[in-house]
Order: structure tokens, then sequence, then C-alpha cells
């Protein structure tokens, strides 16, 4: 793929300013731009790179007022970091616009395969799965029997969804995340564990992103549900029965106990453990590494800590850790000077 | 599948009291049942549902005395609960009954295969993998060579088990486990690492489940040992040489370092962490997101915290550590009673 | 594989005491050993094992003196862990010689393959990817598009290397690691998100080992970067641009966020959490389980905590943390003296 200033600037409704049949291949950022590479100026503090970029094309805002000279080609936009992440979206629709039913896959003969749909190679397509239009299954993917996979939904080699399972329309499951494996539930009975058997299913809706080697289990009756809009970073642990709320986002190698039910719009840092059987309410927002131990039930409160409480409280809290070797010398003199008060007094 | 109420009293041993030819066809939990859906009632908290549930069929205690009409057909038995956990087991059996071996996989014509076994299609057994009578290999699962699977084990899909390592009778291991990648051993050496071959295995006895993403490392020397009836969930770490003891269950991202030994009946909670070359105590259990940093060697000992001491000091501990600004506020409050006593007394 | 105890002294330049034609066909820890085994001695606190020990053969170092009787046949050496540690590495190169290009792979006519390659089943290699000399490729990997695989490297089964990264020479790769997989980059927009498009890669360098179900996410723009000899852990989390300096280990489940810098030869302990855009300086070390909030910039520093703060005062701090009921205590006895001293005094 190769384009000129002038096409991109076309593509993005914008003015050339400099060679209009300058070329680009490759997108970069303008600090490691190079001959043939466009990238993009929005953010002031990266100004002074676009005096110095050997960028062939920059996409600059409109109002950009340049006080030296610039040697690259200038695409002027109303706004250069939006139409920049259009083009990152159109080059990442094009390289990986993959169709076709690849040889060595295996598609059960009940199964339904929708238009315009990619299969690759050792994906394994279960009894009475359904792919919808549009829909890319990448190498060694798993779809267990029933499996319904929406729209225009990607899932990256070696995605795992267990039978019984509904992915919804415009998702994308990273590799190796694995969706509807048994939920941990176990019956003690004299010193040993009796496995309960977990029949629900795990339920994604529509626009949701699962990242590589995230865990969601099956519910044991009923669903596991990730709501419309759920972004889940990688290596995240979320156990049967969950409930997340629509555009909640999780960091990395957060882990959701059993049957907890988190609101929508919330914002959960990396590394957070959150017990099972509470309620988290719309807009709550979770520090890193914080433990959730009980129910949140104001809207939009930010905690922090293990267990985790407000956030301003525990930050004037984590400094008075840090200075107890001095609050206990304090307490020491105190003793010290009321020894010897009581020796005056008495 | 579809059932009577009659044919599921007659499973159960209990007796019919409304329509015995009442159709089911799944199950349900009780405040989610729909017409055809089988349901039960043990918990008392869930009794008013029994009014209005839409279930065809409910499993009551035999004690249960109704206050209001109940639409539903009941089936009444001596444990609800337990009776319906049959009936899920049941249901699971039934709906994961897969046998014979699908095409497209890959069998070395020096792997032993025992009877009614299953092996998915894309899944892998080395030379002189021994797989038991009854075993479930689902496809894309990897068994390098050597590997042995006891008998009525299941290997869900894209499970991989390394070469020479053993898992017992009866064991589930759960999507993209990994068992027996190397151990984690480098000999420093001017400022490099060179790795130390890691030419052990990984043991796993009988009755034994392995969430998904865990890994499990193989021994330096000798053998990683996972005894009889333990329980891992998801995203669990467990290191070289580590041996976990008869019946433990550790929850979700929990990690365990080299070469510590772990007690039986233990109870873990997630995201804790083990240091390598300890001991831990039968029956101890460990809150989660603490830190184990040295043996623990009272047996049933309850700890929490990072590093974790005893779970009741803990949470007294806490609450103080929360109460740390009032602390401070005293602590300056004395100091000024004091200099204000001082100039009083001389 | 069976070898004397004459053939292992002359690999290992030493010297046979005892019965030369001793045979041995595997390894063991002398306190495991049994007739046919090989073992070592080289810790002085294992000294007793040499006297009890079924191993037929041990490596001991020439200036061992033995002070009973020592039944198995002794191979002298100038330094016996290193000559075991050598044989270890032998003996699993032996094991691992895998070779040649296995049925049921997927090969694109657009790949590029060295001499010497292993290949195995169901394993995926994308259009213009290139192997170099003497890479294993296990079973069921997947290499997407433009991805080169470097001399000598080893991807074990089910390792996912996404399009366009680069790994260097003498790599290994465990199973299940996902290298490439897109950063978790969102653009809030009235109450969505948008997904930013990741259209940059990986770059791992020579010699870097990564260990199973690690995740390593692709660039925005740009790379992330392994630098050469870093040795990483299972289950860690590596977000977009990321960059990690030569020679540093990082434990287990520990999670990096986007853009962060480590420096070289740092060590890092299991279940660390290190926040986005910070540098760490070199050979800094961090405890397990701490949290990393602001870039470090003091090359060597130890640090502990969440947030972490120096070691040596973080361990004080603990200490007193654990005493916070006997602060207490003290500032209530401070409080009641007080009164007192006020009452005599008034």
């Amino acid at each position: 793929m190769e384009f000129t200033a002038q096409q991109i600037s076309d593509m993005l409704g914008g003015t050339v300013e400099g060679n209009p049949s300058a070329k680009v291949s490759r997108l970069s950022k303008i600090e490691e731009g190079s001959p043939g590479s466009l990238s993009f100026l929005a953010n002031p503090k990266y100004i002074p790179h676009i005096y110095s970029t050997k960028a062939s094309v920059v996409i600059v805002n409109r109002s950009f007022v340049s006080e030296n000279p610039v040697e690259a080609t200038l695409v002027r936009v109303d706004d250069a970091y939006a139409s920049f992440a259009k083009l990152l979206e159109m080059y990442n629709r094009i390289q990986r616009d993959k169709k076709g039913i690849e040889e060595h896959s295996f598609i059960s003969p009940s199964a339904k395969v929708g238009k315009d749909v990619y299969i690759g190679a050792f994906a394994y397509i279960g009894h009475h799965a359904v792919i919808k239009d549009g829909a890319k299954i990448y190498p060694q993917v798993y779809l267990g029997d029933n499996v319904v996979i929406g729209e225009n939904t990607t899932l990256f080699s070696g995605a795992k969804v267990y039978s019984d399972c509904v992915i919804g329309a415009n998702c994308t499951l990273h590799s190796d995340s694995v969706i509807g494996a048994d939920g941990f539930g176990f019956a003690p009975s004299t010193g040993i564990y009796n496995k309960v058997a977990q029949i629900g299913n795990v339920i994604i809706e529509d626009d949701v992103e699962i990242g590589a080697n995230t865990s969601i289990d099956r519910a044991t009756l009923g669903s596991t549900i990730i709501r419309k809009g759920v972004k889940l970073d990688n290596l995240i642990q979320v156990a049967h029965n969950v409930e997340i709320g629509e555009n909640t986002v999780i960091a990395a190698q957060t882990g959701i106990a059993g049957s907890t039910k988190i609101g929508k719009d919330c914002m959960i840092g990396g590394q957070v453990g959150i017990v099972g059987h509470i309620t988290i309410a719309d807009g709550v927002k979770v520090a890193a590494q914080s433990g959730i131990g009980s129910s949140i039930s104001t809207p939009g409160e930010i905690v922090q800590g293990s267990p985790a409480f407000n956030i301003s409280d525990y930050k004037r809290t984590y400094v008075l850790f840090r200075k107890l070797p001095e609050l206990e010398k304090k307490i020491i003199e105190l003793e010290k000077t009321i020894s010897d008060l009581r020796q005056t007094t008495t």
C-alpha cells in the first residue's frame, strides 16, 4: 500500500502544504519518522519534533503555526489525532482483511456459516454452531457445540469458546481467551470435594473486547453476562455467574469472584481482586491492586486499598503508614516527657 | 432431551404433586423459570419465588409446606439441593458424552489409546503417550512424548501437557492449562543468565481439577506433584518442584514459587503469593491477596496480609491502619496538652 | 540412553573412583537416587546423603573427602554442580531434538523456512513469515503474516505470534504465550469507548525466555521491545509500547502497564504491578506483590510495598504496622496518665 499526500488529504478532507505527490507506505510516531512514513502532530509537547522529523508526510491541526521551516509535507485537518486514529483503523482493517475458509479446518455439517466469513486452518466449529456474516475465526480457534458468533466479530488464533456460549456482534476475542470453562464449584463432603456440574453458559453482548489469556467461566445455572461495550484487558479472571455492566473497563490481571455484579461505566485497575456475591454501583473506580471485600453502593465512588476504602482517605492513611516510625518515636518521647513530668509533680 | 415430571420423580425416588405428564427440557433457577424448565427450591429465602415461578416442574423438599397456591408441578424428594445437583451432573454427562476419534487428529503410531476414548480434531498425541480408557481429549489438545492420561480424565480444548508428565484418573484440565513447561531456573554468570535445563516432570494424581490458563511447571529434577483431590482455579502459577497436598483448594490467580510444599486440606484464596522453599502445614487457610513469606507450621492456622500473619490480628490491625489519621491527631493533641502542662508546672 | 561411569567421566574430564562400568540411564537428586541413576553432590549440607544414596554414580568435587564408606561409584570433577548442569542440558537437548516438518501443518507458500527446522502438526505459518535455521515450531503454534523467528529459537506447543512481530535467535517461548495481541487502547466518546487501532508490533531480541500464558501486547505505533537476555516467567502481562532492558528478570504474574520503560539488569518479583508511562532505572529490585506508582531513578534501588518505597524503610514500617494495636494502647494510656496529671496539677 502506497499513498500520496494528496490521496491522504482527500481521504481526510484536509489540505496539502508542500509536495502533494510525496509518497508514504507506513505509519510512524513523529519522533521515529523516516522517509516514506506518515506521522501526526496533535500534542503540543511534540511540536519540536516536527522540525526534525524524517517522516515524509505529517498530519497537523489546521490551527498549527510553524515557527521554523518544516521539511515534511503537511496535511492540515480539523483534528489531527482523530484523523490519524481513523487512518490507523483503516490500515488495520486492510491488514486484517481475511476471508474464505482455509483447508484443514473442521466445520460440523450441522454448523451454520454466514457470508464473508473467515475460518482459518485448524479452527474447530462444533455441532449446531452459528457463525454470522463477516465474522473472522482465526486458525486454531475452538467453538464448542451450539456456540453463536455475532456479525463482524473477530476471534484471534487459539481463542476458545465452550459449548452453548453466545458472543455478540463487533466483538474481538484475543488469543487464548477462554470463554465458558466450568465455574469453580465444589461441594465439600467428608474431607473431599465433589464437583458441582456447571451447566449454564456465558453471554457476551455486542462491542466487547476480551484480552489474551482472559478466562470467563460459565454459570452454574443461568448465564455469566458481559454487557455491551465492556472492555477486558489480558489475563483477567471472571468467575461463574458474574455480571459486568455496560461500558465498564477492566485492566489486566484483575479477578472477580462468583456471582458478583458490577455496574456500568466502572473503571477497574489492574490486579484488583473482587470477592464473590457483592454488588458494585455504576461508575465506581477502583485503583490498581485493590481488594474489594464488600458491596459498593455509592455510584461513582473511587476506592483504593485491600480491603479498599475511599481513595482520598486511603492516600492520607498511607502517608501516615509511611510515617509510622516517626509516630512511634513521638509516642516514646511523650512517654518519657510524661514520666519526667510525673516525677516533677510528685 | 425431554422428560415428564413423573420420569424425573422416578429417577430421584420422589413423589409427584400436580400434573405428572408436565414436560421439561432444560434446567433453570427458580426465579428465572419459564414454561418447559425444571427448577428446585432448597434455600428458604427463595420460597416466595415458588408462588410466581413460570417453571413447569419444581423439585422441593418433602417437608416443604406451601402457604399459597403453586402453579408448577412439584416433585417432592428428601434433599432438593442434592437431587438437583445430581440432575445437573447427569445433564452435563449427557451433554459432554463425546466418543471416537475425529479426523485430522495426530496420533503417534507408538501411542497407546484405550477403550471408549474421545480424541478431537487437531489434537496431538506424542510418541509413546498412553491414553487410558474413557479419557476425553478435546480438539487442539497437545500431549508430548511419554505423557500418560488416566482413566476417565477430560482435557478440554487446547490443554497442553509437555513430555513425560503423568495425569491421574478422573481429572479435568480446562482449556489452555499448561502442564510441564520449563521451571524458571537460571544461573547468573557475569551479567547474563544461563538457563538451567529442567528435566523433571509434573505428576498430577487422581480427582484433580485444573482451571483455564493455569500453568504448572515441570521440576528441575524429580517431580512437581499435585496430590489427589486438589482443585485449582483459573490463571494459577505453580512453579517447579512445588508439592500441593491432598484436597487442597486454591482460588484464581494465586502463585506458588519454586520448591514450596503445601499441606493437605488447605484453602488458599485468590491472588495470593507464596514464596519459594517454604512449607505450609495441613489445613491452613490464607485470605485472598495475602503474601506468604515464610513457613507456616501450625496446622489449621488462618492468615491474612502481605506479609501475612494471624487473620484476627490482621483485621484488628487493619482497623487501626484506617484510624491512623485519628491516632496521629491524638498524638498531636497529647503533645500540645503536655506542652501546656509543662508550662503550668514550671 | 545408557552410559557407564567411565563415559560420563570422559565427557566431563573427570576421574572415576569405584566401578568404571557402573551403568546409568537417568538423572536424579541424590536423596532420591536409585539403581541406574546418576546424581551429584555439591552443597555440603547434602553430604550425609552420599553414604545412603542408592544412585549408581555420583558426581562430586575433586576436593570432597568421604568420612564413611560410599557404595556409589564417584566421578570427581572440578565443579560438580556445573558438570551436572551441563549433563542436564545435554540430556534436554537430546530429548527435545525434533526435526522435520510433520504432516498436517499449514505453511504459506510465501513463507521462508530455513534448514534443520522442526514444524509440528497443526502449526500455522502465515504469509511471508520467515523461520530461520534450527528453529523449532512445536505443534499448534501460530505465526501470523510477516513474523520472523530467529535461529535456534523454540516455540512450544500453542505459542501465538501475531502478524509483523519479530523474535530473535536462541529464544524460548512456552506454551500459550501470546505475542502481539492488540494493546488495550480505547478513546472515550460520549459514554462508550472506541478502539484505537494497534498497528505496531513486538520485537523480542536474542536469548529471551517467555513463560507459559504470558502476554506481550503489540505497540499502538512503533514497537513493544524485549531486549536481549530478558527472562519472563509465566502469566506475565506486558502492555503496549513497554520496553524491558537487557538481562532483566521478572517473576510470574507481574503486570507492566503501557509505555513504561524498565532498565537493564533489574530483578522484579512475582505479582508486582507497574503503572504506565514511567521509567525504572537499571538494576532496580522490586519485592513480590509490590506496586510501582512512579518512576524510580536511582540505579540499584530496592523497593517494596504498594505503593512501593525503600525496602528497609518498608520492613521497619511493616513491623510497626503489626504493632499498631500496641501503639494505640500506649496512646490511650498516655491520655489517661495526662488526664490524671492534669487533675493532680489543678
